[in-house]
Parts: C-alpha cells; structure tokens; sequence
C-alpha cells in the first residue's frame, strides 16, 4: 500500500468513527453496570473483586472487540499494554487504547475515553477519540479537517480562529496530569513537573521571573482528552511527558488536522532560538498549543510557536524513556 | 415562613430545577453564539470585545433572568460579586452563581455551569447545578436525595456504595484548584496549596511522612463542579480554599443529600481528634468526601471521618478570610 486513495481513506475513516462509536458503547455499559439504579443492576462480581480488575476486564474486552473488527481489514495492530518497544513502521498502523483515563473510569468520573489512531508511514492520519459519558466524540481524517459529533468543526471559535495571548502563557489554559511517577526526589519527575506547574501558575515576575500566571490550570486524567480539548481551543497550552503512543496517536491526528501543533516537552539547548519540530510519537514528551489565528503582527503559527518557546522557559526536562 | 411544607419544598424544587434549565441554555447560547459553524453566526461583539467581556456580560445576563425569575417568589436573593460581606440569615435565601467556571466558558471548556442553592434556616436544602455543555444536571431536595438528569440516584455507585479506601487518601481521586492567588510567597495560598497538593501526590513515606499516593489528582477550575463530582462518587476528597458561598451552595445541598461530608479544609488544633463538624456556609474553606458505604470494621461516617483526618495530616493551613 504505497499510497492511499481518498476512497481509501473514506472508508478507513468511516470504519473508525463506526468502531469508535461501538467501542464506546460497551465502555458506557460496562460502567452502567456497576451502577445500582434504574434497572442496571450491579454485578456481583463488582462486589466480589477490587474496581481495578473490573477495569482490566473491560479495558480486555474492549480491547479484544477492537482487535477482532480490525483483523478484517488486515492491518497491523497493537494498542497500551502489549508492548513497551515502539513498533510503529511505515506500514498502515491501528494504534489503539481501548480505555484511556481508566482511573477515572474506575471511579466513574466521565473522563474516559477510546482512542483510535490510524498511522500511515509513521504518521497518524486519522484519529477518533470518543468520550461514551460526555457524548462528545471528536474525530479527524487527513485533509478534512477535525470534528466533534461529526458536525462541528474544531476549533470551536473559528469565525475567526482567535490568536494567542500577546503575553502567553498569561491569559491561556494550561492542561496538565501528575502522573503515576510519585517518587519523592529531587530528580523525579514529580519534583520536576510540580516546579514546572509551579512556573507555569505563578504571578509574573515570581520565580525568578519564571511566572507565566496562566489563566486556569487543569488536569483531567486522560493525555487522549487533553488533546482533544486542545484541538476543540478549550485548552491552550498541554505539556506533559509518561504517556504513551496509544495515549497519543489519535490526539496528534485531530490536534494537528485543527491546526494546533506538537512538539517535544523537553526544552532544547537554546529554547530561544531551536527549530520546533514536531514530536516524535513514541517520544513520550509532548508539548501542544491549540490551534490559533493571526493578529495583526503574526502569523497563528508564529504565534505558536512564541507559545511554545515561552513553556520551554518555564519547565524543567522531563525524565522518560523506552525500555 | 417558619418551617416549609412537604408541598412548598416541592414547589421550590420543581422551580429551581427549571429555572436552572432556562438559565443553562443562556449559557450555552452565548457559547454557541461566539462559535463560527453550523448556522451559529459569531456575534460581532466577540470580535471587538475582549473575551472576558463577552463573559461579563452573559453572566450579568443570566444573573438578571435568574434574578426576574425568584422575585415572583419574594425571597431574597443575591449572588457573586454582589457584595463580599456574608448575606444568609435565617430568612428563605437564594444563593446563585449564575456562571461558575468562568475561566472555561471563555476558553469554552464544558466545565461550567450555573449553581442555584436554596438555603433556609442557614442550610442549604435544595440545590441544582446544570452543566449545559456536559448536559449534566446535578439536583437535590432535602430528604429526596441527589440526582443526575432527575433520573439516576447519586452516587452513582450504590448497590451497595462502595467504601473507601483502608489507606486513604491512597487510591482516592483527589480534586483540588489551584485558585486565583499567585503570589510568589512562602506564606501564599499558592504555595501553602501546591505544598499540599505534592504531600497528597506523594508515594508513601516521602514528603517527611506526609506522602500520600493519591490515584490521580484533578483539576477542573469549577468548584459547583468539584462538588458535584464528589456527590456522584467520581472524586473521593476535595480540598478547597478561596470559593465563596455562591459557588458552594447548591454543591453543600446535593453532597449532603447523597451522603457525602463537607468540612473544613483548615486541620483543627488536634487533627487526629477535634470534632469534625459541618463547614460554616461563607467560610471559604472546604474539605469534602464523598458518600461512603460500610466496610466490616466501620460505618460509612467513620471512614469518611479517617479521611478528613488523613487529609488534614497532609495539607497546609490555607489563608482565606472574609473582608
């Protein structure tokens, strides 16, 4: 497959919504089914083994469901847990997580999620996230821009597109997650994140004039919804590293088909002046601004990646790699 | 009006649910109105204006309607940014934050809703928070218990509700905001708060003792949200300082009917034994656990009270007064 038609990639992308959708369906019941009410009854097994277990269950399940509908396309696959090699090639790669945000799926916080990248020759082309308790699914193909509930175009304000803050990152939303990296160090990653967060919240001109006094801070639990809401303009800023590329894959497609960009978390040598280039998706650190219009003295893109070298100012690198 | 009949809470409530509908679909007008697509024109004030006034204005908006809507009932009312002195008295009050989440209905982050508590004798009795984006309606009325979308009883977990964590706050979601105060100072709420937050998020053992290896840390920028996050059972604990009772109230009213607690976030003198007693309504400080079924060696009560405990060994006294 050297190239792919745009029929071809109807049909991909048709088939992923579809699967998506269904996906999310058995999420949503099987979070139905540990409530109590309304006819749902609970299972017994709920009762019996601890929430995590009935998670793996469905995040299995789930998984499995996937796999199967996929195999009739003949493609590769492979989605969190099977592996820790990065094993995306040039050939047309599914790259899945069947539940992204399980914490929140645990305690049944809507947070939760499938995600479904498409990857072709090492690109994510085509992505679905869908949130089954939010009813919100957002969804790109190459070159047909971003979507939520197959409707509305992302960015959701985009008549114009707004720019960036003129001082970012004051005056944007900064999403970011705490990670299961817990250590207590001065090189862990949660000493370096909680300083970076730190930076990023604090008044200008405090922390050694490190201060970006952003408008909100967020976390939610789930790197796939992260960027969706960066896609959507929701959010301005994500910076975070730990995840991985099933977290990812799908987001990158709708992030970048919204006109936001990706790159690496960790600043370079010269954070100043380095090429922004686009994050590897294996890489593991990610850095995304939302999708952003000109103002009368630059270009969204100049804006962006203003954006992106004022978060580099104000972070300190980040500790992961691949096994 | 000295006690309230069966029938008059029911008229109350039947309103209040309403009249949170109708005001919820303002909100998510105006959102609509400033997105470009779909036969939704953005308005040409969005352009001209900054956000932050598109925003003022719905929210004085919907603060009138809200407003026009109870004088037909004659009780008094007031709302954010009215007065910052504390108004509730014994008389029939409504306390109302017409926009809670300001900060995301700018960026048009769903978080956001609007919060109507009805408080009477000094006690929040009914209480709605209507999420339009999230199409989330959160509702309570003393001894009617709490309610999703009027139909799904919270917790949503409840057959039976499961108890918490034996290592609380360990395994718990815990929602915290990272608030308005900025300063770059050791005594200032941000770094009292973030102090507090990396002890919650720390493996155990570490920060001194204080680590407390809590499954995921959320962040929503609405504290209407937090609290009906916490009534649901999706967020175990939320620790809170700097909301005022507008934000709180409707929260107060439906975490207390679905079982949950709401105390004080400042620890008392002798954490491990003062009482735990109810948080005073304008007090800005709030610690809530969610509704907590039995386990064999304690009732629910109990081990929402070893987690207040748990939780004030861990955080730092926060700096919140009213003027």
């Amino acid at each position: 497959m050297a190239q792919l038609s745009e029929e071809e990639l109807s049909g991909i992308y048709d088939f992923t919504v579809q699967l998506a959708k269904d996906a999310g369906r058995l999420l949503l019941d099987g979070a139905k089914s540990r409530m109590g009410d309304d006819g749902m009854p609970s299972l017994d097994t709920v009762e019996k083994d601890s929430s995590v277990d009935v998670v793996t269950k469905i995040d299995e399940d789930v998984e499995a469901f996937v796999k199967n509908s996929i195999l009739f396309l003949g493609e590769e696959t492979y989605s969190k847990g099977a592996t820790r090699e990065y094993l995306v090639d040039d050939l047309p790669t599914w790259v899945v997580d069947p539940l992204d945000g399980t914490v929140n799926y645990t305690h049944i916080f809507p947070m939760f999620c499938i995600s479904i990248g498409f990857v072709f020759q090492g690109e994510p082309i085509i992505g679905v996230i869908y949130a089954p308790m939010l009813n919100q699914l957002f969804s790109s193909c190459r070159g047909r821009g971003a979507w939520l509930n197959d409707t509305t175009r992302l960015p959701l304000l985009r008549n114009p597109i707004p720019p960036l803050p003129d001082n970012a990152p004051k005056g944007c939303i900064f999403s970011c997650e705490w990670g299961k990296d817990r250590r207590d160090a001065p090189d862990g990653n949660l000493v370096r994140k909680v300083e970076s967060f730190m930076n990023m919240a604090c008044e200008l001109g405090g922390r050694g004039g490190k201060g970006g006094m952003v408008h909100g801070v967020r976390s939610l639990g789930s790197a796939a919804l992260d960027l969706a809401y960066i896609a959507m303009g929701s959010f301005d800023i994500w910076w975070e590293g730990g995840c991985w590329e099933w977290d990812v894959a799908a987001g990158f497609a709708i992030v970048r088909e919204a006109g936001g960009i990706i790159t690496t978390a960790n600043p370079p040598g010269a954070p100043e002046t380095d090429v922004i280039g686009k994050a590897p998706l294996g890489g593991r650190l990610y850095l995304a601004v939302r999708p952003a219009g000109p103002s009368t003295t630059e270009t969204g893109r100049q804006a962006q990646e203003r954006t992106v070298r004022e978060v580099w100012k104000r972070v300190v690198k980040l500790d992961y790699s691949r096994p």
